[in-house]
């Protein structure tokens, strides 16, 4: 069903790690993270990576990033209070759009728990129409492209 | 990037329904309906429909779904407090699993706010070792299936 | 240890009343909907009366509801796909400050699941500092005052 | 209307410490962590701290805590991608109950953000009766009670 197999991702695909701390929450009555948790983790580096990196202010940024399409797979289960590595890589830059891809891994071990990403479209704030990606952005993203 | 626009979907596409209420927490920094929130949108509709059908009972069930991968479009912004109605659909019945699809519209509008789904493998309870569909499963979910 | 025991509430009490779905990721582990999801409850309850009543918009109101203080007692377990009633009280209007109560019961019962609340404190959007409670809400607001 | 003003609590009352990560989910629309959130923290660095002690397995311990009430100040607003400290100290033991108290910092501040908790009354996993707190928790526990 799946184009291609994403739970064979390696570590030295992505180029930004930052550690993912569960939530008690974050388990569902199967005693597993839920699926929709993922997401939140997801959605997590890539705004910090943003922030972090002075490309995005969530309440001044004229431009801002709306998610277009997401997607997971998750390739076994796991448990809070489990820590994880999120690894961001850039899987592509168009003309007003950025693909990320997460890799999620247990901290010692090599095959991930689950891997995701999402789509931004960049637009503008008031209005919300599409805008081309911003030149620092496009430079900073573009160190993070790696092809699988 | 994409393979389909499911931003097409229509609602005649779905043959079960049910309300989704949004909450003031459900609401992002932009003002918009978070990306992962509608995960737990779909993960309701999907598992209400199961319980409802007598299909799984959560605790005590012998075979469950567990989601081995999601993805989701998101077409236009939603805010709370709004509420709409979502759609479920089958897209497929594997030997061991199931892929559904939610289409999620505003009360009054044809044109879908997100439209996404998860494939559910079917699994036994202790040890997680995947079991084929469950024949009761099968047949109710095989009426939800329809063409796009 | 605590004042006074909620889970004594009565339907009576309050004067406004919204459904609340729950979702299957309110679930926690013991298969129990998570103490801090019933705030989730009461922030869509209070913020819905609100902006329905025309009393707030949260992207231009110029004076916003900060919640300075929470609580919530728990009187008995509930899952997932339960369906409650939730009921609004306003406990207390003082000069910049609103406490709201929640009474939470499944739909078909009289005695409480939980019964909480919060205290909201009124301010400037730009700046945060306390301002008066806008005299159009005090007014509303004051007919859902009712004595425990 | 509140007992004690719990934002003048200090770092010294607390002997177990854990940070928070915040997530991008966590901000609402006024770009404030949102006060239902807080829970989630108090909730993982609760358990955290049994789990990691040896006092919980969520799965299979005969005995588990229920959350009887809950509730928190909130002293300061704070904003996702912030990290804080979050500080355990153990209110009070009783026969089959436990109060926590949760003091959260932002990590170069000693002003808390938040101080919350939440009391646990112990029961049976099978049945839900109360029974009286564990021996080997009430010890390990009882070295968390700090004075205000």
């Amino acid at each position: 069903m799946l184009e291609k197999n994403k739970c064979l991702s390696t570590r030295d695909l992505y180029g930004y790690w930052q550690k993912i701390e569960t939530r008690w929450i974050d388990n569902d009555i199967y005693g597993h993270i839920n699926n929709a948790v993922y997401y939140e983790y997801i959605d997590s580096i890539i705004n910090s990576y943003l922030i972090n990196q002075d490309l995005l202010d969530p309440l001044k940024s004229k431009t801002i990033g709306l998610v277009a399409e997401s997607h997971c797979q998750f390739c076994r289960p796991a448990r809070y209070p489990i820590s994880m590595d999120g690894g961001l890589r850039v899987e592509k830059i168009g003309s007003s759009s950025v693909r990320y891809e997460i890799g999620m891994f247990a901290e010692d071990k090599d095959e991930p728990i689950a891997v995701g990403g999402y789509t931004h479209v960049f637009v503008e704030r008031v209005g919300c129409r599409p805008t081309p990606v911003p030149q620092k952005l496009r430079k900073v993203l573009g160190k993070l492209i790696k092809k699988m």
